[in-house]
């Protein structure tokens, strides 16, 4: 029955505003008080879940879902999902399920080498790939590790935590400043360069050896830095090589924050947007956003394990064992923020075997030519302005320059519940931006989105909107 | 074909050892050296984790699993699980999928209500609950808050993250000492303070005051309290009214980490192990480990979610919306670690709904029923040693008094396949733990359980080992 209801759902998903249309607090009234003290059939929650549940989703398996980053589901995702849910084994230590952390280091270094990360990443080459929840959990892990390893070196009583600082530019994901407070690096000490239009929004390396030295003549620590492929205002690159190269100069730990745009790196023709990784100490990337795994499943590789194991370990008696003691095997609690942890390599094996590596090319690259298509039809639009140069599969455009036009034109974009599309604003330029990457999207659906877009620029009362 | 595999996985389980007797390695060589390129048949992969990934699998739904603590599958929580896969929305902020952030807010208030928590945890009463995936997020979101409000309060630049100081027992789950390690307290300013045989293992509340007058003498300052309701080791629990009392006094934040044993309150007869827990800040417990719903699934509750969102609040353009904007809406990225999350409630709300109230209570009473029918068999048994009284399902016990021999006892019970238990050590007091949980357990499994530790020590040169 859950299996019908989940085709009947993509089989009519086509049929649902993109965009719920709910408004808040739309579902305590629909609900009982409190939970049911006799057993209730499966029929009446499915009853449920289509009359209460689905009409305040916002569809992001919808094809015409375009906002944010995508975030993919696909058969052998959610099938793997599924064998995890069955087998519900947790994998914190290796005894606890052989299979769930080994299956885990293999399918890392398979992907790793896909996206042809340099070996010292791969366990084959002494580093190795860890799958975490989410990008937050990468950074938190990373940015400990780091931490520790800096305190360790220069003393944590003389020096402390508070002289501690971090780079990112004003492009890089909110996770990233969100992780370092939590790590307990001082606000002001989350060294944000500005990026700007000239530079396509990428950091830009010269500006980061002049924060950096200027926090040194400050007597403070340059500990770490947060490179970004792919941002999520404008899909941004960070140039690797350059910015790799000032962080060794000055012992600083380089993350790279690929977490929509490196799937496309298992293209060779994509591949080069990460040249230069080969300088950086961490890298990861969401299976779960463009690459058909669903949520969550963020992979992350690391040159340096040790680095993670030395902050993140516990050996509590309760957990001892004779494999652990004897040393031969991966433990992956040690390896993240996080004790508990689910069997998630089993979908992305699965989604990799059933697709095929080929496929996986094409699906990406499918999605790249539909995001030109749209920026191709922007563009022979005299009103529209596509903002940057399109990456990936992102087109930020704009309609004239007036922010709050544009605003407008999004607000009623999505009012029409036939698209849903976000926004970024970036060196103070409202932007909207398309994200194609629904596993469902086809050209005609984004030929589709700019049809809306048009008809809500045609309908709108520009002139009395900036009059105002 | 994947629902048949899981049926047919159930229906065999017993004829799998539990813990699974695989070496370390054993998996690479059966694999692939790369990903495929081209697609391959469900069947393929469906025939590989049959031959290669079950014979590594420890199996945590097989009905003789009495290792570390139960971690509950059910038919509800998988298909749950399975939806949530299917439907694969993000919902970090209400309008990403209202239904996602009002069924999470409804159903923890449902919960809530079962385990009868003060109001003041519930919505209705202005605090409220939040789904995480592990109690390791639960504990890093509430450290956080704490101390963002306590440097709030102290001033963040004179006294500084090094003199802040949490507190625990030495049965605390090493979780706590890992999260306080992550967020920045000194490892020095862990207080760790010991409990004894004398008080079950309990943390003692003038122990407590001893450390915290002796931290306030040397200037340092409290910050956290980690109080345990059912610890790992031996399911003990920590009086939270006296605690709480003292943590009061001294402005200390307190946590009831009731990971395990928190589910047993929705029956009425055990709810009085939290009492107290009024007096405290808040509460999680983990409805993956003893409430049917698969990993992961950590319900935290807490009295003021405002010292979560002051911590965890991150607001950056491209996810500004009217609703959130307007205030009148939970964007529950802002009261956890992680941005992105899964739609989780809905496996929560489907095993309360699809069991119902009294029939969950039933199954956690037949637990402890099992529970006590093994307490009373070793009982019987002149050879061994009920080291603390039975709490909940688990069981403690030993043969004799020599370590040793206890550990090569567990090594001959787990070697034997047919169950599987781990150790604590407590006191100095080296024990095997039962902890009954298995949504399939019978009493004919702890019975058989009984007769695999009576026939391997039957089995064991007692003295030879206590020689050696």
């Amino acid at each position: 029955m859950v299996i019908d209801f989940i085709a009947d759902y993509y089989n009519n998903i086509e049929h649902y505003p993109v965009l719920s249309q709910v408004k808040p607090g739309y579902l305590r009234h629909l609900l009982p008080r409190s939970a049911p003290l006799a057993a209730e059939p499966i029929e009446e929650i499915i009853k449920d879940i289509e009359t209460h549940i689905i009409p305040g989703i916002t569809h992001w398996q919808h094809p015409a879902h375009f906002a944010y980053f995508p975030c993919t589901a696909s058969t052998a995702g959610i099938l793997g999902e599924l064998l995890t849910a069955g087998l519900n084994v947790v994998g914190f230590s290796w005894v606890a399920s052989p299979a769930a952390t080994e299956l885990e280091a293999i399918v890392m270094d398979w992907l790793g080498e896909l996206l042809n990360l340099p070996k010292p990443f791969l366990f084959s080459g002494n580093g190795g790939g860890v799958i975490m929840g989410t990008t937050c959990e990468a950074l938190l892990a990373t940015l400990v590790a780091a931490r520790d390893r800096k305190l360790a070196e220069i003393g944590e009583g003389e020096i402390g935590i508070g002289k501690l600082v971090v780079y990112c530019s004003d492009q890089t994901h909110c996770a990233f400043a969100k992780a370092a407070k939590i790590v307990g690096i001082k606000q002001g000490n989350v060294r944000v360069v500005p990026a700007s239009k000239t530079t396509s929004f990428g950091l830009c390396p010269d500006e980061l050896v002049r924060a950096v030295r200027s926090d040194r003549d400050r007597g403070l620590v340059p500990l770490f830095l947060c490179a970004t492929v792919g941002t999520t205002p404008t899909a941004a690159v960070d140039p690797l090589l350059p910015l790799c190269r000032v962080a060794r100069e000055h012992d600083i730990w380089v993350h790279v924050d690929a977490a929509y745009a490196g799937a496309a790196c298992v293209c060779p023709e994509f591949r080069h947007v990460i040249d230069g990784v080969e300088g950086a100490d961490s890298f990861s990337l969401n299976a779960h956003k463009w690459f058909l795994t669903t949520l969550d499943c963020c992979c992350l590789w690391v040159k340096d394990p040790s680095a993670l194991r030395k902050s993140l370990s516990t050996n509590p008696e309760y957990l001892r064992n004779q494999a652990s003691d004897e040393g031969g095997v991966i433990d992956y609690k040690d390896w993240q923020v996080t004790l508990s942890r689910r069997f998630r390599c089993l979908k992305l094996w699965m989604v990799l075997r059933s697709n095929g590596v080929a496929n996986l090319r094409n699906f990406l690259r499918s999605h790249v030519r539909m995001a030109e298509a749209f920026e191709k039809l922007v563009a022979e639009d005299a009103r529209f302005e596509i903002v940057v140069p399109r990456r990936f599969s992102m087109v930020c455009f704009r309609m004239g320059v007036a922010n709050l036009v544009n605003k407008k034109l999004l607000e009623s974009i999505n009012g029409s519940g036939r698209v849903f599309m976000t926004h970024a604003v970036a060196g103070g330029i409202y932007m909207l931006r398309l994200a194609v990457g629904a596993t469902l999207t086809e050209a005609r659906h984004v030929a589709e989105a700019w049809k809306v877009v048009r008809e809500q620029a045609d309908a709108m009362d520009v002139e009395g909107i900036v009059g105002c």
